[in-house]
């Protein structure tokens, strides 16, 4: 590795005029404001790091109250940075340097569903449950399930992923249009409701996972898929993550339309089974998912049960009432907390490579052996049949040894997966956490041109300032 | 609409320095020529457009090559196009500002197959159904078919998809990384072979699409896909275009996971059979095709049929074997040069429109009313599946009316297309003829933003100048 990773981010506070403040209250009013609780909450996020809050926060409910806001922060040179959830795991929310949060929660409304179009246009706000909620009655849903219930703007802006991905796409091929305020504050409008264009640079991806850096995202246009005939989970405990994993490579290589396959070692079982009273074997496992026909998941469901078999995978265990899926499902989504929750008060670091899957079973079985003999607690989980899978190493944040160990182990599992050919991070985004990373993944001269397309965007650097690159 | 398409593009030629000649002659001897014959065949495309050649082609054989190209180029402020297999519709390849055609025709080898991860690595000028011949003995095949037999490099540049992208997607969802030449004549890397990635900027989605305006892609890493179990063709004849393309938003609406579906109008039904042979119902029809397992392809087939059956759609003639499939899609293939020999010595204007799929039947019912009432003849062919079809107007060259006439459609239906909010181009890109459509659809903010990003990563305006926009 050439870059170290940030172990602190850098601090460069920017002042923030009073100019600034008294026209954002005068605009803004009581959705304007400087209380400290507000701040922090808004300063925050999963990531491992502790930085002073943004200065104040807006709360905007239009484009236009968006596009006011960052037309005022562009002319001080105040940094804004838009705020969804706040489920980020990197340290995309954290105001390194100063300036405006933009909390974009109460623009929470979908704007239009075009049924027979497979899509919908949906405000930066509104998150995934809601949104597969409010389009029920469609037959349609949008599949992208990162776990959290995050914003479908954060999700865009880190491009996101999760459960389904290895059916469906990421966010990178779900995202149709955009309606984006730009860093001088001007409203733009990119793609279509069409499937497919080749109209001009596809300024639709350079937003999609731009972390927030080159503008905000107001309004999306998704495409939504109808919701499968019939729709089976399964559970599958293995001898081994290996076996597991080995099974899991086999199934992509087939070309078996899986929908979910997802990794838990015997720590994150331990941890829902803990949390969630599920009573599951405490063996690395596969949960797994099939969409389609009746007979289509039949079918998918056989190939897999034979291929599990061939690496010692005990039975299968269906789910096939949606209660039944909920509840396994809802455990997955669990694995995160409920890990967090084996080691009282601790903090996790977590880690997001994706190989190529031929690597995949590699990569896990070095990592495991790392950290086993670090004797760090940790869990495991994955999308492994994208060949994404994240460590979570749980510190004790009062033992700074503890931190170097885990993000020592998490370089070390970086560099391995640079090496396999994968990625640093296959769905969290950069932040402030693996800036080295990107530096070691793709180049000096690929950040360059990255800094290139950040400086003729956001001359004034005020777009979340600090995240993906210093500039 | 605002903006009027370009029905003569503006030339602006640049000096050659006689240096640069010599430094290129110094590095290329017999690969660098100045002959008139090979200056013509690089400035000539599809497209209806007559502009003087590039002065000196270079035959490049490696991404060093290309790199020393560009940086002399670059230096002496010379522009340099990217030439493959010279299939563009659109323009792409005319040298509006004189300069320096790289024709990448012998970077045609295949660099890696790992086809336990689904993934290819070849050179910029492999051509599609090459790397499908080079691939055949691994089980795998790369689904994106744009007809012609297009170059890697070309199809990546301008987006390209085709007859399989209902089911496989485009260019954008299956190129995974880059080795790009810059304007300033470095060399980055882009992507990885993981399945998906949060890092960073999405440089390959900025790459894929942008025309050879931002720098030379010259390696390419793409997704492959396993061969299905069973594959089945079939043709479907409809009593009326409307009744074939109600049929296809049916099947998309219904979810069906086809993986081909292609409209051809009775006037292109006609030209393939003089043809080719065929001898088919000269109606309008659906040309489709089935991908998955013997089950899973039996029942999308009888899906299908059902629905056809519903719209007066005529008893499904089956293609099984292999000899069968490839006579059909050959003919299918061949609908444009086809229609073209409808009218001897005439030149195409076509029409690239995709919209909403809700919105096909009437964009293309609107659209045969008004090439009907005009007297020009003309031939229909589709990717309906993604609400995607071309109108190929034949038009006397020595007729300066009649290809005012067929812009004048063109204008028409891209207004109508844009209406029902879809593109001006699904798959060909804007190249010379569609620069003002594209400020039609994206709007003046879009379009400066492209431009900004192409005077970041291109200040001197070299690289293929003149396409998307004008500077």
């Amino acid at each position: 590795m050439n870059a170290p990773h940030e172990l602190m981010p850098t601090l460069k506070p920017r002042p923030l005029p009073a100019a600034m403040i008294e026209a954002l209250r005068a605009r803004f009013g009581e959705r304007c404001s400087t209380a400290q609780a507000v701040r922090e909450q808004h300063g925050r996020d999963e990531s491992p790091f502790d930085v002073p809050p943004p200065e104040v926060v807006v709360w905007c409910e239009s484009t236009e109250d968006v596009a006011a806001t960052v037309t005022l922060a562009n002319e001080h040179e105040v940094p804004v940075i838009p705020f969804g959830a706040g489920s980020s795991l990197e340290g995309h929310l954290l105001a390194v340097q100063g300036g405006v949060s933009i909390d974009l929660s109460r623009m929470n409304r979908i704007l239009r569903i075009n049924a027979e179009d497979l899509t919908v246009t949906v405000q930066a706000g509104v998150t995934r449950m809601q949104l597969n909620r409010e389009i029920k009655d469609t037959g349609l849903f949008f599949p992208i399930d990162p776990g959290a219930d995050a914003t479908i703007g954060g999700m865009s802006a880190t491009r996101a992923s999760g459960t389904n991905a290895v059916r469906y796409g990421t966010m990178r091929e779900n995202v149709l249009g955009l309606t984006v305020v730009t860093a001088s504050g001007e409203v733009i409008h990119t793609g279509t409701r069409a499937r497919k264009s080749s109209a001009g640079y596809d300024l639709t991806r350079l937003f999609v996972g731009s972390e927030g850096t080159l503008g905000v995202m107001t309004e999306i246009t998704l495409r939504l898929y109808p919701l499968p005939e019939a729709v089976s989970a399964a559970i599958c405990s293995f001898p081994s993550i290996d076996a597991a994993v080995r099974t899991t490579i086999e199934i992509i290589q087939l070309g078996v339309p899986i929908a979910r396959c997802e990794l838990l070692d015997a720590n994150a079982i331990r941890a829902v089974n803990a949390h969630d009273k599920l009573g599951l074997r405490e063996a690395p496992m596969l949960l797994m998912e099939f969409h389609g026909s009746e007979a289509s998941v039949r079918e998918q469901a056989e190939t897999v049960q034979d291929l599990a078999r061939e690496h010692g995978g005990a039975d299968f265990q269906w789910a096939t009432t949606p209660e039944e899926r909920t509840r396994l499902w809802t455990a997955r989504h669990h694995a995160y907390l409920s890990g967090l929750q084996m080691r009282p008060g601790c903090r996790a670091v977590t880690t997001d490579t994706c190989v190529p899957i031929s690597r995949l079973a590699d990569c896990i079985d070095e990592t495991v052996a790392e950290v086993d003999a670090s004797g760090l607690p940790y869990f495991i989980v994955g999308h492994v049949g994208d060949g994404n899978f994240h460590v979570a190493y749980l510190i004790d944040p009062a033992e700074p040894a503890e931190r170097a160990t885990a993000e020592r182990l998490s370089e070390q599992l970086v560099a391995r997966a640079l090496r396999m050919e994968g990625t640093c991070t296959g769905e969290h985004g950069i932040g402030l956490h693996k800036m080295g990373f990107l530096l070691d993944e793709t180049g000096a001269g690929a950040v360059e041109m990255m800094r290139s397309v950040k400086r003729a965007l956001d001359p004034k650097n005020v777009m979340n300032p600090g995240k993906i690159f210093e500039l």
